[in-house]
């Protein structure tokens, strides 16, 4: 089958930023483009002061990094700034990716400070995926953290994706809607993340329709003769309760029901919500058309939406868009890939960022991150990072620092852990398979169920504790003293 | 040259919502789909309630509809969906693009309710493009909105683009650093949009090169002699004042000097940039380096940025990431794409929505938009939305209605009017040559500067006048009037 190639010229290696590829040939300069390095990915802030933000964007950065390629076109432009050495450049057209690169797993609730991806490698190598790392997990992370916010706040009710007009260009649309799904939308309105993803495509009409035929209930006829089985009517182009809802009542009951269907749904997407939905569940109840859906959008968000629930708004499905496909309300996640340590002569040696804004130091060392569950509920109790090879004795209670309080301990008991961190890339090769998507959504479902309902509070959540090893801890505060210059 | 096709199932024809699908069969089992539709791309509220929007993102657009095709894939996956007609099924397998379509130039200040791109064909075709068009100009208008706001608030001081790791994925990237470079940054740090566009790269090191050596002082040190043409030096790894800025004037003093070079900036990414950023200059100044430029980087906006030149901060540079790459502050640009006319038996049909939300109201009608500038002094006065095929004699003072107070009229006088809307395709054929990207950067310049000072503030702008011509203004009304159901 042929494809169109659409964009011949995109090769997504050289999406870096320019000073990874000064550094890697300064590195190279100074004869240190051999020393072991391992980064981290972490973020700092949890978008819409949420209590856990959901991991995702594994899957396109996985394929990224299958196809790091640097072609002769790209060596000749970055030749042509004089400022490489041909060394480098030869390097770069040789570049063989050999890193090992762990993260974790789609789907999974995760919190500020956490390593959610490790690199480790050559630190010439190493140093040249910061970019493509950080894009494609901070995008669909922060869509994924969104949309779930959303989900909840619909509390049980479905909400669809249809933000891709809005999206910050065509990946964005795509993988926002991937990242919508797998949170816990019912489906998108992108014709070509369906395709792609498997994900359920929805949508009916527009203005558009309504408006190319001399009368409305015209229009509406004659989309229920073409979708009897779907028939989703959009009621206010001209006014909602005066002509909107009497008009779709009219279709459904000459085209609709006569063809032995139910109606599927009228959909408001403009005035008082709450008082439009009230009033046209009567007319369509009154009707006899007690099933059918009432769908409502116009820049809906989790604020919005909780805030019609609670006024009784008569909605059974959520349409969302721009505020969801940009995560409007806080547009920014706020991941930073930070070198954590390097092993040189075989010595491992942590590494610190001390930094003049209290937030932005990083935890050094290679670490391990475990998931301790409650043994009787299963119930998410606390995450704890520790230094790699550390392991937690599930048998005896384990005494942890807090990652914020510097002297502050807890002791924690009756256990189970799970290591989150899995191997992605071994020594360059993909050693993962990535789950397919509904694999992913249900892991999603079921892991946050395993947090308690305050931290799920979409407005001055609970905290959820991370702790450091004592290990770790000791080798935090040690470091921060020495603040070596 | 062979290229990886990084993603070979890549093909945005189907970057579509699903509801153009579901419409455009709908048409056709009507037999309504050779309707000759006019869609008007306009857009309601300028970003972060600014006093112009600028348009951008006509070259991607025009590239993707050059390249409209619906795979065997596509068919398909769209046939398995059990709602789609064969007839339309084949209609979309041999799908030929004969729209007409024109749009304001890239880089042109625009406003709300204006038509910035306008589609004339077979509505069948023309409900397709919704998305496309849409997805294109909303991101990359909004992108260079912002990044003109924010070049303005750094009052002739360099603004770089380096968001790339907090842009929505690989597109918001690539074509959010071309949007900004459009509106007046001089630079990115994303290295493919840089080859992809000419667009200037920069940057240098992050914090891993310093890190990575045993002392910051050698970290610089090595960079220097690497880099001693191009030496900027990141201060703020341990302490700015303290450490950063007496390691960097040393290493400026023993590698870049003795070179015959000069040194070319340091960057502070953390802490109070005003009291930090003066301090350093003392310091360089002192040693000699008065040309030794200051780079701040940490979370700037407009906003920021404005304060801290308020408060004397000393920085010939600003690096802005994630708001300008996301415009934090307000990340939608609320673009939208509605049917205004129809042509039905030779007569042409103008089409209204009324809404249930006064702001989504639309203008009807196949428009012409001018714009008028002072004779005297080439300053733009006002826009006027004409019925297309009106002329605005420019002999004779013209008067025209206000679009948002019903019954206003102004005068105008003393001007010279120029076509905003310019052909793209005609019958599906391109013609138009996107201008190189300088010269789309100037014209955005010189543009931009035909606006008065109080259009052009930041906060609490003044209004720039848009009228109807009066024949347009009196269609508008009748149709409101009728509300026709």
């Amino acid at each position: 089958m042929k494809r169109i190639d659409w964009s011949d010229t995109r090769n997504l290696t050289m999406l870096m930023d320019f000073y990874e590829l000064t550094m890697a040939n300064g590195y190279m300069e100074s004869g240190l483009e051999d020393i072991s390095a391992s980064f981290d990915m972490s973020f700092r802030r949890i978008p819409d002061d949420g209590g856990f933000a959901i991991m995702a964007g594994l899957e396109q950065l996985i394929q990224n990094l299958k196809e790091l390629k640097f072609e002769d076109e790209d060596i000749e432009f970055l030749r042509s700034k004089n400022l490489f050495s041909d060394k480098f450049l030869d390097y770069l057209w040789n570049f063989k990716f050999t890193c090992d690169v762990w993260a974790i797993p789609e789907g999974t609730p995760v919190f500020p400070n956490e390593p959610i991806v490790k690199v480790v490698g050559p630190i010439v190598e190493a140093q040249l995926l910061e970019t493509l790392v950080l894009v494609h997990i901070n995008h669909q992370s922060l869509i994924a953290t969104k949309a779930n916010r959303i989900v909840r706040a619909a509390q049980g009710r479905d909400v669809m994706e249809f933000g891709s007009r809005r999206a910050h260009g065509a990946d964005s649309a795509i993988n926002g809607a991937r990242a919508a799904y797998i949170a816990g939308c019912v489906g998108t309105s992108c014709v070509l993340s369906s395709k792609m993803f498997g994900i359920p495509a929805l949508g009916t009409m527009a203005h558009s329709w309504v408006q190319l035929f001399d009368t409305e209930l015209d229009a509406f006829l004659a989309y229920a003769r073409t979708f009897p089985g779907l028939c989703t009517l959009l009621v206010d182009t001209y006014d909602v309760l005066k002509s909107g809802i009497p008009n779709a009542i009219k279709a459904f009951e000459k085209e609709v029901v006569p063809r032995g269907f139910r109606p599927y749904a009228v959909r408001i997407d403009s005035g008082d919500i709450v008082q439009l939905s009230k009033k046209a569940r009567e007319m369509l109840d009154e009707a006899g058309f007690e099933d059918c859906r009432i769908v409502a959008s116009n820049s809906l968000d989790e604020y919005s939406i909780q805030e019609m629930l609670d006024k009784g708004a008569c909605v059974d499905l959520f349409g969302v868009g721009e505020r969801l496909i940009t995560s409007a309300s806080d547009s920014v996640f706020g991941g930073v890939y930070k070198l954590v340590a390097i092993r040189k002569n075989g010595e491992v040696i942590p590494k610190i960022k001390i930094s003049e804004t209290t937030g932005k130091i990083n935890i050094p060392g290679v670490k391990e991150l475990y998931r301790l569950y409650d043994k009787n509920t299963n119930m998410a109790l606390a995450d704890v990072i520790t230094l790699k090879g550390e392991e937690i004795d599930v048998t005896k209670p384990y005494e942890a620092y807090d990652i914020y309080e510097k002297d502050k301990k807890a002791v924690l008991k009756n256990f189970a852990t799970r290591k989150l961190l899995t191997p992605i890339f071994e020594k360059g090769n993909c050693v993962y398979d990535s789950p397919n998507i509904e694999d992913i959504k249900s892991y999603c479902k079921q892991q946050v169920d395993t947090l308690n309902d305050t931290v799920k509070s979409l407005k001055n959540p609970g905290h959820y504790p991370v702790y450091l090893s004592p290990a770790l801890w000791q080798l935090k505060n040690e470091l921060f003293e020495k603040k070596m210059v």
